[in-house]
């Protein structure tokens, strides 16, 4: 029987969104299931839940700028503060996107390789050319990056993308959906997990 | 060796407060601990952050509705939709604060009973009669409780209460605080469990 795909949402800009970049596929594996990964603007949801983004928010900055650091020494993953948050992440996400369409086997390569980039090295993934120096490190041919991510057709798909998950009741990073249930936040893999272990409760 | 105890802060409103407060006492013992129960004015500290009630919020609000029954049979706790979300909990509160002065016996059995009286059973914890019903199953004298949520001097104290957990860097809840680290989440227990078991990482 074939199985739908757990449905990772996330933004490159939500450091947790990068912590639960690094145990989604591990933990869908171990379940025998496969991932689909999609990138999305976070500020177009934010419209529209009046979020606005918490490393700018009284108390809760300082609780992230010191929770995020915890949390990936808890996971074992590496972090390095980036130097702009939040990070302006549309290349980032169209490139994404363009190689979802173009290139699927390095569909789910490059996400991981940006967020580890941005979080995991502190690079600023925030222009065009940074995104592709992260991907050519990945075979993938920097010219056309460079032109997918300014082409009308990708900026549209991730509009539409966008507007998607919000239809789906997506509004933060990460989110995941398995089985129609939607969890939020990276502290809620381990909900996903027993989900998929004991077939829902 | 005396050891701190755990503060729990908390709101009444709160439903992940409700799941984090069936958990917390019996987490701590686990580990040989005790806790401090912290009732706090969370409409006082989203002045500060701008945030607003999760179940006014557009596409929060339905996920909220969705997770927290969810999240409550997960845990094996009882879950009913009160009438009013969110409730005015000043009446509650005060009565707890009360009681830590002139009752500490009872300080924590009665908000364990408002929690499950609101949440567990869906009645409406907003008016003082009502908590003054709840407390009096614990054998608290009503009119005594009855005053004590109009006196101005408890008043002042959960205004004091509430500035003093915003000052340690208290912005949710439930929000545990553990050898000088906070955790926000009903779904961060099991961070302050590996805290309590690792010493740290």
């Amino acid at each position: 029987m074939m199985t739908a795909p757990i449905d990772f949402y996330f933004e490159f800009a939500s450091p947790y969104g990068y912590l639960a970049s690094t145990q989604i596929d591990d933990l869908a594996a171990r379940h025998g299931r496969e991932t689909a990964w999609h990138p999305i603007m976070l500020g177009a949801v934010f419209k529209q839940t009046g979020a606005r983004p918490l490393v700018h928010t009284p108390l809760k900055g300082p609780y992230l700028q010191h929770d995020v650091p915890r949390f990936a020494r808890l996971l074992g993953v590496p972090f390095t503060e980036p130097p702009v948050m939040p990070a302006n992440s549309l290349a980032a996400s169209r490139a994404c996107l363009w190689l979802q369409g173009d290139h699927p086997a390095l569909a789910k390569r490059l996400p991981k390789a940006i967020f580890h980039a941005h979080w995991g090295e502190g690079r600023d993934i925030s222009l065009p050319e940074q995104v592709a120096d992260v991907a050519a490190a990945l075979g993938v041919e920097r010219a056309a990056l460079l032109a997918a991510v300014a082409d009308p057709a990708i900026k549209q798909r991730l509009k539409e993308a966008t507007a998607a998950a919000i239809e789906r009741g997506v509004f933060g990073s990460p989110f995941v959906i398995v089985e129609g249930e939607g969890f939020w936040g990276a502290d809620r893999l381990n909900q996903v997990e027993a989900w998929l272990a004991q077939g829902g409760w």
